[in-house]
């Protein structure tokens, strides 16, 4: 088996929360994992093995009754740890505990730890400042893309590919003609490019107009992209006008925002894509939230046939040795964290079965 | 290769006898082997490897002619005995003889025997008293599903996923809170659920009303489910007003019939289902027929995305030892017969092919 | 890995010349080899691996500027000869060149060779004198079929299947009921076939009306199938007023035309299939040639799923041995020349590895 590709033991974006109501599950796959997400009475989410232990039914057909998720084949009710709590008729004690896994609602998503439930601490997930201030607006999608996960880091760690992926809306010729900067902190890795006194490309300038401010005059723009592990990349952009600070300027010179992509592999190879936008001006305006929203989702569109076909080319040719220019820092500073982090997991696994003591309470196969 | 999974010596539905015509060649692949149907002149279905000996096109995609099965592609006439009869300008009786198989019409069903056709005795087709007494009415259909056959006998042999799967029809609570009973005679399998004093669910008093009987009554209900090798599943099932003998009572006191299933393998994960179901009330009400065959069709497609994402669930945990519960006996006696069967077959063949006198004269690959 | 089943070392029809603009490249695998082509400024087509050294984007989806091919992730810009031109703010001279294929627009059409660049001879083009001769008219086509190439050589070298395959165009029993000639002169296979003092078929008697002859008196009809390596088969046929020579008939008595027939593997078993009619009578009726385009696509779409399945079934029954009839001599032929050259090829690939001297300059994996 080849090594695995993804970190397990770490928060992902699973669902947006409006994905999980309390009658019928989700089925969703999460690092290889099958899991059936849903919500119970006291409306906190659940998340368990996709996978009955009566004949191995997907639980995610059924329906969630009085907090408990119904096998739609023979009524078997599982609780949220797991453990089959009835089924008509039956005695129950005896069936096997299932997977179940960690899961935190929280900033309108549902957070997954794949991995090990003992180590998943609510406290790791990130802190996001615009999820839970008034001050901001947030709107965003999902997408399904049939890529290696870490392809979309390199996609969204140099953005000079919206020069040519997206040529009409947030492109423009002077992204790929500044230079970029790339810093590591930790297990975090920024990307940063500066364009001064340039033109508003489409998008800039609906934004400026959104924001109540002139669109044909120059402005600085900025892109700061960040990566944190497993795989968020949070990218603050905008534009401002030219020669009030640009990133620092005041807000009523700027327009600026968030771009927020929660990348989860679904598995080695495909991969589900929560893209957004948050920003912090006109936050209640819901018809520009909207207009943005589906704005973005248009141009996000755009990278998806790039990507997957980049993922058949390597497929068929993977011993090619792909070129790490400066633009492609930012991708491949962000794969050797994911490979760290990797590599400590599977020495702390190995570790953890040598350790004799190490109970096997639970069917986790 | 894996240990096959169903029985070849054994006779199968392949089709309904109004599938197959005299002019156009049915293709259809029955436990592994790719087969072209046909009927010849006198009206017999012939059934003969659906590969022409002379460059190995699809046979069912020529016609038939005067009872032979010509070749679409250059012309080849073949037999029902898989000898080629004629071919423009050759002289053919060099041709290899290609395997045919032992085909019977019956009971408005096409019986093919995918195993060894020196071992085909008609004699061995099930006897079903439905399909040859005027007093009695059928009507069915065919679904191609996804999944190894056995989870459709596992099915069929356990109704409480009526509860679940059919819940606005034939399900009903009282079917899960009623204990059936498991039977081995031979190599048959009866699973037997009674139901007693109960409210009909709405399938069954539409029957009670197409029968002249009242249907809020109260009522007793039974499910007798009968196994009989290699997968046919037939089912006595009604309701009779309450106190009148149940499955015993006088014909204006009940609603009952025959659910009819032949289950028969595609491949080692796909197959053929022919559904129906024989009545002996009101058999010349032809509206009647057509409308229980339309809701029948409708309950049965219910099944196809359980069981299809039961098989994707099965295959990523092969291992996954399943529960084998009260309710399960029926499908697990069942497969221990079909287990039983494949071995003695497997013993069979190993022994013929010790002998040194077995003639070899059909090339069967 | 199995042997291969094409020569490389051929010019293959790659494209119609008009399904490739100077904006837009267009990418097509051809013998495996996944190739972007596209037209540089002067109006020749360029063809290269349609993979980017930068990180593996497909160069096919980007776009074309100033005669180079512009990658559409970030901006590459890759010349002719598979060498990086230029790339914003990167210094390209040490990027490695990629693999680059000898191409020609010749007669219509865009001729690549898949294998070595160095033998790639303009020269060993096929002459076709109606592509380039006044009195021809052409008209044809391209369909993607799901079989290995050679069925389609087998298919075009026995025309006995237009009796079945094509009963209701050019299909008629005299055609079975002639016998085939079949004449190898070098690496060129010829079949022919001559039916004398019969009524022409539907399509043929359109064209002698087409053509200003009676249509409803006996006719002499001919075929002339010419395989000619890799795998080009050009067809002689036509119809004669009975008793004026036939294939030698004066052109005031005879409708008559050469199928064109450029198959070019994609993949092991896939295929293009480059169809066409080149007509020495009305030439300037394009009105008629349109008409005969249209007839020929949908006879020559019958084809499709006959070559489809067979490959399933072949693909079923590898070790069967298929007859080898007369008719087929055509085809078994041309395989065996193919394989020849194939071995050829292989052999002076092996050669070549051992000679030390040869030099390594350009990745081709």
């Amino acid at each position: 088996m080849a090594k695995q590709t993804f970190i397990k033991n770490a928060w992902y974006v699973a669902a947006m929360a409006e994905e999980i109501d309390s009658k019928k599950p989700l089925g969703r796959k999460i690092c290889g994992e099958s899991i059936a997400f849903y919500r119970q009475t006291n409306g906190e989410v659940a998340a368990v093995l996709d996978f009955c232990p009566h004949r191995g039914a997907a639980l995610s057909l059924g329906y969630v009754e009085n907090g408990l998720l119904v096998c739609g084949y023979h009524g078997l009710k599982m609780g949220p740890d797991g453990k089959t709590q009835a089924m008509p008729l039956q005695r129950v004690q005896g069936f096997p505990c299932m997977k179940s896994f960690a899961v935190v609602e929280r900033y309108g998503f549902i957070w997954v730890w794949p991995g090990d439930r003992a180590a998943a601490e609510p406290d790791l997930i990130p802190h996001l400042e615009w999820a839970q201030n008034d001050d901001w607006a947030y709107g965003g999608g999902i997408y399904h893309i049939k890529c290696d996960y870490r392809l979309m880091v390199d996609n969204l760690m140099d953005l000079t590919h919206e020069t040519y992926v997206h040529a009409s809306s947030i492109g423009q010729k002077e992204i790929d003609e500044s230079p970029v900067m790339t810093e590591i902190e930790g297990d975090k890795v920024f990307t940063r490019r500066y364009m001064e006194n340039i033109m508003a490309p489409p998008f800039w300038q609906a934004a400026l107009e959104g924001n109540g401010l002139a669109s044909d005059v120059p402005v600085d723009r900025w892109q700061i992209c960040r990566f944190t592990p497993p795989s968020h990349v949070m990218i603050d952009v905008g534009v401002a006008h030219a020669g009030y600070g640009g990133f620092k300027a005041p807000h009523n010179k700027k327009a600026s925002s968030t771009v927020v992509d929660f990348i989860t592999p679904e598995t080695e190879d495909t991969m589900w894509y929560f893209w957004g936008m948050a920003r912090n001006f006109k936050p209640h305006d819901k018809v520009l939230t909207a207009k943005i929203q589906q704005g973005q989702g248009d141009i996000f569109r755009e990278d998806l046939e790039v990507l997957e076909r980049q993922q058949e080319n390597l497929k068929n040719f993977p011993q090619f040795d792909l070129l790490k220019l400066d633009i492609d820092a930012g991708g491949v500073q962000a794969r050797r964290i994911i490979e760290r982090l990797i590599d400590a997991e599977i020495a702390l696994q190995n570790g953890a079965l040598n350790n004799d003591d190490a109970p096997l309470a639970t069917i986790t196969f």
